[in-house]
């Protein structure tokens, strides 16, 4: 694929757009197998940073990893009946092994209750061992009729964490704490800000009592759902005896969550930056924060401008992640143009007149600025580079909440205006619902727009609507709409 | 399972004592899927500093991490016929999948070769394009009949480096640098000395060219292989169509490698350093490399104790892994049993009187040292932890190093010895094999001891064996023999 092909306009064919440029930023590659997709070096790093930030804060509310086996006894995911109804249709089965036909066929877990249950139940005697507070990096699998890379694939990679507590409060505490936890990753590192709230119930994970979720909007105006957690009440523990003994003597099942996040929020860091000429990634989840491209004619300019590039990498380096493109065999433009689709936050063009003026030439990706490009001290840098990128992450997630709240709209039961929005423009309807599935069902049916959430205090409108959007009846209740990916 | 249980002596079963420990010492657990185990939260927080430590140096020896299918398409399988044949009969098979019968089966990867080369084979156009070096984080399946945790598992998490290269040379050089990479990791952070080499042919991984492998000696004197790395030739890319254009202007087949450690690896740690007491880890692998046990009989006291213990751990905070145990309902006695059992590698106790006199105690995990147990200045305590901690870390690595070397003989040809010494004692024998492979397999028959490498030259005898092990024959060269894992 020629690697200096431009990128359909988002204007044009935001699907092309993003397809294309997952492709030729070097995220991710297509497989020989149906919706299985290939994470390449450059998307893989991103998703390591997100890791590391995750994990960091996975392990400070106190969360140990641990690792439960990729597969599922049939019988084991068949017991919790609302569980079972939902993932079923989705599953890959493994009949046959080492050989032979299996007894009992063996689930690819698509989530991983069914197994951790009946293991981590043998851990639990008593209140004094909760409670348990597990997360697990892993690949799951779901059979998707239709997927696209990141967003929706048959394998996806994500973390799952399951915790057990003796109070239900204490458990719903920590569904709440979690989503917590992932709004704010999703804010401080992705600068991608969220509206957090509760699913309906037709919305919620299969077999938990409440679904809590942080809902973004991409630049195309439909929201993704970018993390989850549930409050799964006793339904897990009753299916597979998880119980302790309280202080006081008596038996009781215990209370769960899981929650989780997947390589999906990749795709919500492209759709939520990127522009037609590429990526644009915020600066705490860039693999590199700054490269150097350095500019000779001669042999002699060479070695003058690379040992300048090198000393400045060193000079930055453990407070930067800098990277010099020393490359050969290919131009100064050709390297412009392949960081720029790649997303990197700032450039450093030095060509022999700037060694021997002591600047450099700086470069914001992000565009719409008169100065993005300018001359700059060579020591000046050293001194600013890491402040220069910590306003860039601040000026990218204004800039994203900037845009959502532009296409945000509060609107009280105008629902033939709503169904115009939704045939043009999307984005985030706040409006009312009378609580009926019937009416959900006939919004999303009339105009796909879906209840992402009965969204959280903060974001409810001021003067909140009065009649459903749907049916007109009052009272209702203030939701979130949106087509979705 | 009672918590004071102890283990069975190594002298008595080493079997019993090893599957005791894993589970005692909460590194692993079953779980309902047979031959899959779950990692628990203390065995997995061992293999996340091995990953770091092992990440860390592909990463500075170029490598980058991707991500491949968990897939693999029946046929992708099959075009290598030696990998085929060898990795076939281990295989679990997808043969279902959202609710319908696959056209083609999908088989679980038991490694990813068959995967990665279709895809990669996009990747590179030129010679420009190459050397691509790429490790991979993930879990495979191999259907294995007897497991064991840790050692043989159906499902295991491993690292599997693929690479490719312009020239053999090169690629044989990759495969050899990478050897080197697990030697200095199992020596430097497993303190678990290996020997390098060569495996026979009938020993090398279905479909490389040469396999060489790093051999350690567990404490029961079985023999195990630790990490492998192979040169594939042009196997795979001829089977794969991976092709580059020379700078010369023709069309070649690249040369490639792979190359695997996994969770065995915390296996050969507990089987190269456990006691009858439990683990005994190495500190740059020890979650906790400190734990501080308070002691207290009051309310005042436990104040007391526990402010102490707290102010030791911010002292050594960011320069030792510390960690205070501040549970209440335990004794310090139990304490000491649990950390023990789990391998910590020092141990600090704080009594009032400690306080009182500046002073704590320091208690050492390892062994045989008539002041295992003595009381320390607290400032000294301070400043000397970090190396105390080095020096064990050097101790662990000698004392493995010694026992090997007390357990492994070099003997001529004498079979009738060999035979009593592998049916008795064990451990690592240096003799002569003629290059037959029908000696080679009466010995395994005969013996169970097999060939372990061709040793690389540093591990050979001063005077090598002048005659084959099995038929006596002349010339012969020089091979490492064991009973193994």
């Amino acid at each position: 694929m020629a690697t200096d092909q431009r990128l359909t306009p988002q204007s044009k064919d935001f699907a092309a757009w993003y397809t294309e440029l997952v492709q030729l930023a070097g995220l991710a590659d297509y497989s020989p197998v149906r919706g299985c997709m290939v994470i390449r070096p450059y998307g893989y790093a991103v998703w390591e940073l997100m890791q590391a930030a995750l994990d960091d804060m996975f392990k400070s509310t106190g969360h140990q990893n641990a690792y439960f086996p990729l597969f599922l006894p049939q019988s084991a995911l068949d017991r919790e009946a609302e569980h079972v109804e939902g993932f079923a249709p989705q599953t890959a089965v493994v009949t046959r092994a080492g050989g032979e036909t299996l007894e009992e066929p063996l689930v690819v877990r698509p989530t991983s209750e069914a197994i951790i249950w009946p293991v981590v139940a043998n851990w639990i005697q008593s209140y004094r061992d909760l409670p348990i507070l597990l997360n697990q990096w892993a690949n799951v699998v779901r059979w998707e009729l239709r997927t696209r890379p990141f967003l929706r694939t048959t394998e996806f990679l994500w973390q799952e964490g399951h915790t057990a507590h003796a109070t239900a409060e204490e458990a719903q505490e920590e569904a709440r704490r979690m989503l917590g936890v992932y709004r704010e990753f999703m804010e401080e590192w992705m600068a991608m800000p969220v509206v957090t709230g509760e699913k309906t119930p037709s919305e919620r994970f299969a077999g938990a009592e409440r679904t809590f979720s942080c809902e973004a909007l991409m630049r195309d105006n439909r929201a993704l759902q970018a993390g989850t957690s549930h409050y799964l009440g006793q339904n897990f523990a009753r299916a597979f005896e998880v119980q302790f003994q309280t202080e006081a003597g008596r038996h009781e099942y215990v209370w769960s969550t899981s929650w989780g996040v997947s390589t999906r929020l990749i795709g919500g860091l492209i759709m939520t930056h990127g522009d037609d000429e590429g990526l644009v990634l915020p600066p705490r989840l860039a693999p590199h924060q700054v490269v150097i491209v350095p500019i000779w004619k001669s042999e002699e300019q060479r070695r003058t401008v690379l040992d300048k590039a090198r000393e400045l990498r060193a000079a930055l380096s453990g407070r930067v992640r800098i990277h010099v493109d020393d490359r050969e065999n290919m131009t100064p433009g050709a390297k412009f143009f392949e960081w720029e689709r790649k997303g990197v936050p700032l450039r450093i063009e030095i060509g022999p007149r700037d060694v021997a003026g002591s600047q450099v030439v700086l470069v914001r990706r992000l565009k719409g600025e008169a100065d993005r490009k300018r001359p700059i001290d060579e020591a000046e840098a050293v001194a600013v580079l890491p402040e220069l990128l910590t306003g860039l992450q601040a000026e990218m997630r204004a800039a994203a909440a900037a845009r959502r709240e532009e296409n945000s709209v509060r609107a009280d039961s105008d629902f033939e205006g709503f169904r115009s929005r939704m045939a043009g423009l999307g984005g985030f309807v706040y409006a009312g619902w009378c609580g009926r599935e019937a009416c959900e069902q006939k919004v999303k049916d009339e105009t796909k727009a879906t209840i992402r959430v009965i969204p959280d205090q903060e974001f409810r409108s001021q003067e909140p609507p009065e009649r459903c959007l749907c049916c007109g009846r009052a009272p209702a209740e203030e939701v979130l709409w949106a087509k979705a990916y």
